[in-house]
């Protein structure tokens, strides 16, 4: 039974476009008749944004009506909760010796962002083998002395991987079951491809995760990421400390600067007002219901430079942030402990942000956007990047689902119809994605809002040993 | 605690906004820099065509979810019941002789219409001040012999209003009370004015009313003339066979074109496009859903030669009606039995239509739309009219809440601020509303998304005698 919040908050939507088209339709029959285009085109565009920033609170209000984001927020605690004591349930069995394995190592050649999506990958796979997780570390390239030197061991029990033959992965896919240890490639060099990989989601928790999450891919790898990151107490307490000498407070948005080594390799170069155009943004939204709102951004980038910009051009913004940090992070000196205490704390600031802008093809704010969802009821929307859409690294397939048909032309787009599996390239953020017909093999845009995500769920234990609740 | 369905079509309408704006921010940006803009704006034109259709879809699904309609159906037809039986219980009291009363006539110079809407005022005033209302309705111009050759009489028990001096209202409004027998003069001379007068709901409904319905005081006024309506069972007859005749069946969408000597006078002409447009966009939007739907219209007229037009011009439309009835509705025979058999068939049609076009400026369509509340469960948003906002003759002050500022302008627009009280004049049906604004007494046009309807909810009798459910 709605309540009357609920039909007045949905009602309102409901004016709001309805008035919106009223006003468009009116709005461009004026300007087909018109000579001073360009004026009014402004004007046009200063009026939408009215509209839109009703339509934004009208969903908003709509979201929170009748305390359902606290509704989200408790169901995503408890299934987070129940995730969590399945890893401790894996990674602690009663009898180490006898245990089956994973083992995983920390060699990736890459930052830490990266070796920790390396990582993450071995723990889904010790949970869809139901195989504990040894995690081999020494000689890290972020610390030599191991993972252990910041975090929690993966185990409490069992770190040894014994003195069994190891298997690696592939050899022996098909009686995988019968090696007492399998050790993993990287996962580019995963053949053949388990089905459990992300996006997938374990099935016994994908109904109850598309009921409150808008992305449970990203919920889910943000669980093992958060296993996989739980803190040394000293250096929880440092990166506390950390915090507070910064003076880091919410409302705050993050905003991560990608820079050095990774651009024109791996993304293009983006100035600081792109970043900023979205904070902005953001604020202009909350400034509707919060006058006066301090707007404090916290920034991360492996750019020392890029702070003193933003203080300068952006003196109506409180910046956030540690520039000895973003020191650490170049590349002369990124490969070192202090770089590494770094970019854990920068990992961990911005993913406590109530909304991220950075660019999803760095992996430093993927894990960040992950970990954000541990937090939240759904977190999944508190995002801008300004390249990619969220992926994987070593996914497989992301495909989108067609709801509206939708003629291709000569112009790029290609053509859809309802029930076709596009495979997602890309958003551009401009109404259209890029994206592979399988049903037609022909690559180009289509307008996004004709498509919409998919929930794979695969089969993985479901470990009744660990009750649903604790008694903790 | 919301279900998938709930949490997925909510998602879906924030998607579908959030890509619009992506579009419409991109498009625009292009739009500024390019030369043939008319081009342009066409193919936008048809690309937010796409959107809007998207965005009707969603909002309707997100109305709908979880059996959320059927559910609004069974509040409005149990609340409709229990309304039913307190007019019937006012009017028929326990001793006729000693009941106070409330006397009205039928001699009011206009249509049907307009009549049965002073009946109304009648019939709330009754309701109002727990009276039996008594009407007087020999030597009416429609049917000399009175009401009851049509509908039933308005009481089984209790028609005579007795030999007791009749007070005329206003001489005694402050002792009221103390007379037996009230008479009521047309709506245009009541002084002074009670504010029980529409658009007023009872109090005790009102709370229940804003719940599932959008407009609760259409659905009031609904459910009086509901009461007012109920057919003599020959008419009834008449009336099914009538549509049996002319094939009336649903989905269909009604259009009631008022000419002849309502043009420029009391409303400007409207040519059969102007209607047909908005059920081009009705049947449009259903298309999606089904596919090679017959495109019914019921079409109302007191211009008998509207029908040829629509049968030569919309080839791929149904047109049922009567054109005998269009041709008794016309001046030289207006007011006589066949036409007031006329008029009730051409409202009963229309009123159970899916959706309604119409000019509000007229009564006929304005007593079908509020027909129409009495057989959904909120049809509040199931008509377009071309010309007025719906209004009921007499009402008191309609007054909408400002939402948002809105800066005045030179070119017409006035000041508002959140809090205002704005009495509406008008929609423009292009994004502006016309209304006085009582903190600065100015008038003229406004955002309509940034103000909102106010639902009155007046202190009226609760009628505890009947019962909440009947055992009927
Ligand atoms: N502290 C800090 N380090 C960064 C930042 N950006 C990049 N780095 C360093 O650069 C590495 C980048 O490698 P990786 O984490 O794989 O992310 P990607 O290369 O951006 O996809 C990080 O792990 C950090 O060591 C930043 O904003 N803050
Ligand atoms: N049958 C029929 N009669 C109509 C129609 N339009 C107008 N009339 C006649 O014209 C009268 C108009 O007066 P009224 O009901 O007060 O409505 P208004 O003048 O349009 O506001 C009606 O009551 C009918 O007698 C129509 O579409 N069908």
């Amino acid at each position: 039974v709605p309540s009357l919040m609920a039909e007045q908050a949905r009602r309102k939507v409901e004016r709001t476009v309805r008035e919106l088209w009223f006003f468009l339709s009116s709005q461009l029959t004026q300007l087909r008749s018109n000579e001073a285009m360009s004026q009014n085109i402004n004007k046009l565009k200063t009026d939408l944004e009215g509209y839109r920033r009703t339509m934004l609170d009208d969903l908003e209000n709509l979201r929170r009506v009748d305390d359902a984001e606290e509704w989200r927020e408790q169901k995503s605690k408890e299934m987070g909760y129940l995730v969590q004591r399945r890893f401790e349930n894996i990674q602690n069995p009663m009898d180490c010796s006898s245990a089956k394995k994973i083992v995983c190592n920390l060699h990736k050649g890459c930052g830490f962002g990266c070796q920790l999506h390396h990582v993450a990958y071995c723990l889904i796979t010790a949970y869809a083998l139901k195989r504990t997780l040894i995690l081999e570390s020494r000689g890290w390239r972020y610390a030599p002395k191991g993972w252990e030197t910041v975090f929690e061991p993966l185990s409490r029990t069992c770190t040894d991987k014994g003195s069994a033959v190891k298997t690696h992965w592939g050899s022996s896919y098909r009686d995988t079951e019968k090696h007492k240890v399998i050790e993993m490639p990287i996962v580019d060099s995963l053949h053949p491809r388990p089905e459990f990989m992300p996006l997938a989601v374990p099935e016994d928790l994908g109904s109850q995760l598309e009921i409150f999450h808008g992305n449970p891919a990203v919920w889910w790898i943000g669980q093992v990421v958060h296993y996989l990151m739980r803190l040394r107490p000293e250096i929880e307490t440092d990166v506390q400390d950390a915090g507070k000498r910064m003076g880091f407070r919410n409302i705050i948005v993050g905003i991560h600067i990608r820079r050095t080594d990774k651009i024109n390799l791996e993304a293009a170069f983006h100035s600081l007002e792109e970043y900023m155009t979205h904070v902005e943004d953001f604020y202009n939204q909350l400034e509707r219901k919060k006058p006066g709102i301090t707007r404090r951004v916290y920034l991360a980038s492996d750019d020392s430079a890029v702070l003193e910009e933003a203080k300068n051009k952006y003196e109506n913004y409180v910046f956030i942030s540690d520039n000895s940090i973003s020191k650490s992070a170049g590349l002369g000196t990124r490969y070192s402990d202090g770089s590494l205490r770094g970019v854990i704390i920068d990992i961990h600031y911005l993913s406590r942000c109530d909304f991220l802008v950075c660019t999803f093809s760095s992996q430093v704010c993927r894990v960040a956007y992950e970990l954000m969802q541990t937090l939240h009821g759904d977190a999944s929307q508190k995002f801008r990047s300004l390249d990619d859409i969220f992926y994987y690294g070593g996914q497989n397939g992301h495909d989108l689902r067609v709801l509206e048909a939708h003629p291709g032309s000569s112009s790029g787009l290609i053509q859809i119809k309802p029930g076709d599996s596009v495979s997602i390239a890309g958003n551009h953020w401009d109404g259209f994605s890029k994206g592979t017909n399988h049903r037609t093999g022909m690559s180009g845009l289509f307008p996004s809002y004709k498509a919409e995500d998919t929930v794979v769920k695969v089969l993985m234990p479901t470990y009744p040993e660990v009750p649903l609740k604790s008694s903790r």
